[in-house]
């Protein structure tokens, strides 16, 4: 039993929040701090009635660390779970040091004005965090998170070791728009144009953006175009999995969505640069944002399945061994369940699951740790209770 | 010698003014008017000292007869060279009926709130033109223009009768933009998602919006791809070519061009009903023309030529003859010589012709009249001379 602050109040800490809710045997206390406190009381309002759990809300601004610090000691939580904007990383890291108090997080710090994304300055709090005897947990949600320790449930049960990881993130969903961003369009546009890389024989490889393209054929979606891309979980795997060769990440995309950003980049649409409009100053990606379909809107619309999960080929008993492990998740139920699609339902259930076997000491340790630096085990099953069952297939499809 | 009004003072009416001002032997008075009084004193300005014509310039708004009458009285032109929007076609015809001036246009009316190419509304003018004793010249462009004269000279001098025609009209320019428009984006959008239509043994023929696609080698321009289209000389030659029993209309667009077109339709950027954007209407059409490249600037970057032209097929002593007539222009040439790209200057030295042959009494006789109704020597003659040089092939390629 103990008390969550969950900082943000988005798209994903609105499922990692309702799943705290349900996992009320664990969570009796669950404080929802956001800069919007508006934002906080309408989801408080929504689980009224419906959990044992204590809710409470508050204002806070992310960026700043003494107001953070004067809200962890006011609520004194067992676990602050970051659900604010990678920007703000640090300061709740800064925050949590100075109180205390266990992280966890999601997604990997970036500096706002450079998209890198890198490990190196979360890491930089090692020693401090284990001084301080106080856990964080970097990367808690899907993909990085569930992927990781599917990483290391393969290697712990299936593996002496493990040379090739194939990373696979497919959204089969249709919101039958001919184009709409799941979230912030700027993001897919950093994606999509960004150099892509991989992890091969000790070293970074580097590719055009988009260059490298496959099929492959999701069990329970079909057949999809997906693209290696660079990814978080690349950096931290390569260091934790031992005997590995390669690592690499793919992400589907239709050929529907990159013509119509292509197009958009082309004509200017997505630009960050203001323009003049009748004598006020309008920044292009906003205005195509506000005639986009709001993010928000997707949800009851949005039919179909994910599919992520990780291919393994390694050695066991001197053998070659392949693996895929991976889970697929309906939007629609999503969206019966939590009232959003299974894009945040998937990075959010694993967070309330980060947050409670930090909280609960199973994952606990001094210092700072990726996903795939704890035993896999305690996760796995509670992947399996709290939505995002997994499936084991040997003998899987390759990628090339 | 005569005197001309010029309604209009945008793309095409500059390139017809400056070639009124070269033709000054014709044209010993330009008068220069439109709603942005402005426009007309700039170019009077550049043309200073280059011409003997003298040239003055007029405030009016083209949608208000009663300041039209007040305009054309005060000025006492010989011919009205309505350069202005179509939409303003029948109060320049009612205006230059109140006053017995000749009128000259390069584009039939249509209502702004509907997008119908008809000749009705003009040719309804026809018993009243009759009996005031004047002229109405009617689509004194390119095409429109220039192919129905194309069509009476070939009928003149090459068949007995002529029974197919295909209109084709290319531009093979390049802005090195991977999207632009050359004039406003929502004409360019309603000509692309317009249901088509030929003409055909007697009857209209309607096509799905770029139903029938076809690819043409164009003399001096090389393969291109394109689309038939509704196009309003159709109506006319299909009256006055006898023996006419199909004629089509071809208009080159790039795939590119069509797909950024149609991503931008699809994310609703070109829509025109305004969005509410920071407490404010915004209409997304407007927006996007803002961000695009302004049309005015693609003149100096944009290279390579446009080919018009009609291909004849008919009858001549008994034996099936075929006849290609065509123009190629230049777009850095038409830029060095009058400041715009070719677009413009094949439309604009036309209308100039046009109005030079109705003013010196070539072209007159009461009523309201399509090109075609009229002896086309004296125009193919000053089409050589003014800078619209035009080739005839016989036995071209076909289009199937």
């Amino acid at each position: 039993m103990g008390k969550v602050l969950v900082i943000g109040c988005g798209g994903v800490a609105g499922v990692a929040i309702q799943k705290c809710a349900q996992n009320d045997a664990v969570f009796d206390e669950i404080c929802i701090a956001s800069r919007t406190v508006s934002k906080c009381d309408a989801l408080k309002e929504k689980l009224e009635g419906k959990t044992k759990a204590k809710i409470t809300t508050a204002q806070v601004d992310a960026d700043n660390v003494p107001e953070l610090v004067e809200l962890i000691k006011k609520v004194q939580p067992d676990v602050v779970l970051n659900l604010a904007l990678p920007y703000q990383d640090l300061t709740i890291m800064d925050a949590c040091l100075e109180t205390g108090v266990h992280y966890v997080d999601t997604a990997n710090y970036e500096p706002e004005d450079t998209a890198k994304f890198e490990y190196k300055w979360q890491w930089a709090y090692r020693e401090k965090y284990e001084k301080a005897g106080i856990t964080a947990l970097l990367g808690s949600g899907f993909d990085p998170g569930v992927t990781s320790v599917f990483s290391a449930y393969a290697l712990k049960h299936y593996f002496d070791e493990i040379n090739y990881i194939d990373i696979l993130d497919c959204n089969g969903g249709d919101h039958g728009y001919p184009f709409a961003t799941n979230f912030n369009p700027e993001i897919n546009i950093r994606e999509v144009s960004a150099k892509g890389s991989y992890w091969e024989d000790g070293h970074w490889v580097e590719t055009e953006p988009m260059e490298i393209k496959r099929e492959y054929d999701f069990p329970e979606v079909g057949k999809k175009d997906m693209y290696l891309l660079h990814h978080e979980e690349i950096e931290s795997l390569a260091l934790n999995i031992p005997g590995i060769k390669r690592i690499r990440f793919f992400m589907t995309f239709g050929q529907s969505y990159l013509t119509h950003l292509k197009c958009l980049e082309n004509v200017g649409m997505t630009s960050i640069e203001p323009i003049m409009y009748e004598g006020k100053e309008i920044v292009p990606l906003q205005f195509l944002k506000a005639v986009l379909p709001d993010p928000s809107t997707l949800g009851p619309r949005t039919k179909g399945k994910t599919n992520i999960g990780c291919i393994f080929i390694g050695k066991k008993d001197g053998k070659e061994k392949k693996l895929y492990i991976y889970n697929t998740c309906d939007h629609q139920e999503c969206y019966k369940e939590v009232g959003s699609q299974a894009v945040a339902y998937t990075t959010g259930v694993p967070a309330m699951i980060g947050a409670m076997l930090v909280m609960n000491g199973t994952w606990q340790k001094p210092g700072v740790f990726n996903m795939e630096e704890f035993d896999p085990d305690p996760f796995m099953d509670a992947l399996n209770k709290w939505g995002l069952p997994w499936k084991i297939c040997e003998n899987p499809e390759l990628v090339d």
